[in-house]
């Protein structure tokens, strides 16, 4: 989902009253990072409060790539990482995933493994429907064990856009909230669900009440189901002792568009890219009682954040044994602060922007290749800021490309090298860079290799299923990352 | 102003707090139009509640031009016209114009000649400075003479930004309120202020406080003054018999970006174009204790609506001697229906788009000319839609482009011809053009002919101030409209 598909961030549709009114009684960021314009990597810093580059959610196959989780990667969240429930359960959390994990999907990855307690949902995107003889359709787990797969037992209908699976996911959100309050236990509830990524669905209910197509479908049953979630928050209530945060894991994917593709409203491009509508996301903070109604915040936020800013409020220290990027946004949401960080955009090791109060410096641009690009794979579309969105990796090391954020939100003018206001910029982004850069220590890459005998063939419990499929023989290769 | 220009419009660094409250208090308005992507033909479009096209402003000197009302031009507002503060002089009111007039500066176009009763501000763009040689500086009118000219008795530095006139007019509509509320006589108040026109400014006070530099601190200004004239109004206990209504009279100018120029949000090009970013505007109604609060409207509105709605409020109709394109928006915003109704988007008396519901059927596209563009003259910077944003003049009259404005509201995506969507919609879409067509009478074209001895040279009052300026001798031309 992109920063401009909800209607409190000028979706001219204005189709989401639920997200709206969360804002309206919370808090709302106009500055909310991923931090990675890919889903995996995004996700894998959530859990882990650290960057792609360090918890090993890279690849360093080809320069600057993009790379994630599909069926054949070998790699997964190394056992060295420290993730959120891991950490929470020492403060007595009880914790469940919902939806898409994407860490890996081989059974040392499993999200019981690193500190879930439960698990409802996929390890991988809903991506097919495969023929299970070159593909196997995605599993869905409960917990520890397979209970069906996707387009065989949870319906995908890619021609009418339904499905089920919003509705799924939020009747098992609500009964574990039910049954948390009712055991009188805190959790954590990491709500990921697959929707609206591609292919796009809506149940019933929802579809064709969009004046935005399917896509726009997806995103009211999100709204809505979000809608209810905080309504049993506060049935039940707990919503005054529950902290609730909204965001994406990276920009809309324009690829998709019109049909299956959201908006990141007035930035330039979408997913797969570093500039602004790849990886800023929209985002609210939710606590009634404590968060003020209405708020709005500047503070340059990243979804590492929520790693380090979870753990303050159940009273935990982040670990101190490694660099953790996510900082305790606490302050900036209880007291208004703003507090001084950098965000670094990534395509695989690549540090390809770095954004330092309302400056963003380019090192690195790219949208994809030519190659892509004469095959209509546009992440761009309809966009093109000479020397900017450019289909050739344009190296800026030196004189890095630089653009005022408040003034140029669609990084469509870079400042003059030759200003006063460029000189004076630069030399403050060159430390921050520099920090960085002298202090990071990359993780194992997990993202370099693929082998179609890894593929979700035999996910535990499919013996009881009697689902098992037979895998190819190994045949490790190095996972091709186009973009 | 452009529609992604508030903050309640998703402008992403949310610096217009009072507007965005008028908005939570009243109703905002997500499909509202101005009635060309140009400064003067909207306002004539607003004060007379018909298409420019009608009341005469337009050219007809080339193809599907854009023209306004320059200080060489002859043309004005016809006498034939009747403009909403003649009729509303009907009811008892009092009508006040602060700001640009913008309709002809020659004396039989005077706004006073026209059923304003008071008049503070000037006849044309805050230009200049010029050398009252070669061109005069505009003049600044109380009523129904001049009282000085912008640059000489009206500060703006051009290079500092700074100017107090933004200031000026809002003192003059406080105190114009004030002795109406004192007076108990009803009023009209046409708050016509210059910003956020380029040359851009601010006053002191406002100058540097925004994230979006001097345009948004123009921006931020306009916010804070509207803040005050709505207090103004509940200080004064009338807020409650007075209607409120915030627009603007054309998309940003991106040309003017990114030092002078706005935003349109997530829509295509700006000013001069007849996509949706030169003509769908930001609109808030406001009017406490009738207008429920927090309501959102998908009513297609437009600037020649106000005409009409203004009218009805003060319990007049309408003329029947002429057609009227404005429509009554009441039913719309108290009770929130929808009416049924199509916008025409004119360059010059071409009709170069139509939309029907959520569907935009482009008959001619242009952005402008090859010759300009290669100068620099670029009116969607960063964006490039093949086959849409085209710099020769584009004829699709036979098959013209169709959007789907909800799918689809930057423009990318032309429907397919074939597909029975396109077929349904534009059966519907041809009627509804036919119908425009067949019962159009255009008027004279006001803005063909441009003559340097017509300027502000001398405008009435000059000789008491001594500040009369010989004009040349008359030269009538042809003006020149380049896109």
């Amino acid at each position: 989902m992109g920063w401009g598909d909800l209607g409190a961030f000028g979706e001219p549709s204005k189709e989401t009253p639920n997200l709206d009114q969360m804002a309206a009684e919370g808090m709302l960021f106009l500055d909310f990072y991923t931090a990675n314009p890919l889903c995996s990597p995004s996700r894998a810093a959530l859990l882990t409060g650290r960057l792609p580059v360090r918890n090993g959610f890279y690849t360093t196959n080809a320069h600057a790539r993009n790379a994630y989780t599909p069926q054949d990667i070998v790699g997964g969240i190394p056992d060295s990482e420290l993730l959120l429930p891991e950490l929470l359960k020492k403060a007595g959390y009880i914790n469940k995933i919902i939806g898409k994990w994407h860490l890996g999907h081989r059974p040392q990855f499993h999200p019981l493994k690193h500190g879930f307690d439960e698990w409802f949902g996929s390890p991988n995107c809903h991506f097919g429907p495969f023929d299970n003889r070159a593909l196997p359709n995605i599993p869905v787990y409960r917990d520890w064990e397979m209970i069906g797969r996707y387009y065989e037992d949870f319906k995908i209908d890619l021609k009418t856009g339904e499905a089920n699976l919003t509705q799924i996911y939020l009747q098992e959100a609500l009964d574990f909230i039910s049954k948390q309050q009712a055991s009188q236990q805190p959790f954590f509830l990491y709500w990921a669900i697959d929707a609206t990524h591609a292919p796009v669905y809506a149940s019933k209910n929802f579809l064709g009440t969009s004046q935005r197509g399917l896509y726009g479908d997806a995103v009211r049953e999100i709204d809505d189901s979000i809608g209810k979630i905080l309504a049993h928050l506060q049935k039940l209530g707990i919503s005054e002792n529950t902290f609730v945060f909204f965001t994406s894991d990276n920009g809309a994917a324009l690829i998709s568009a019109p049909k299956q593709g959201g908006s990141n409203g007035p930035f330039l491009c979408g997913k797969q890219t570093t500039f602004e509508g790849g990886m800023r996301a929209p985002a609210i903070a939710w606590w009634p009682g404590r968060i003020p109604a209405g708020k709005v915040s500047r503070q340059l936020g990243s979804v590492m954040d929520l790693f380090t800013t979870s753990l303050s409020l159940a009273g935990l220290q982040p670990p101190s044994d490694r660099q953790i990027d996510g900082i305790d946004l606490l302050p900036a949401i209880l007291q208004g602060k703003l507090i001084d960080r950098p965000i670094f955009y990534y395509r695989g090791n690549e540090m390809m922007a770095v954004r330092v109060g309302l400056y963003k410096a380019h090192y690195w641009t790219w949208s994809n290749s030519w190659e892509e690009y004469s095959k209509g794979i546009d992440f761009c579309p309809g966009q093109n800021v000479s020397g900017v969105t450019t289909h050739t990796q344009e190296e800026h090391t030196t004189l890095p490309l630089l653009f005022h954020l408040g003034r140029d939100p669609g990084e469509k003018y870079p400042l003059s090298f030759a200003s006063d206001e460029y000189q004076r910029v630069m030399q403050q982004i060159y430390f921050v860079v520099q920090q960085h850069k002298t202090t990071l220590v990359p993780g194992e890459p997990q993202l370099n290799v693929c082998d179609k005998a890894v593929m979700n063939w035999s996910p535990p419990g499919c013996e009881k299923l009697g689902r098992c499929l037979t895998p190819p023989k190994s045949d490790p290769k190095k996972c091709f990352w186009p973009h």
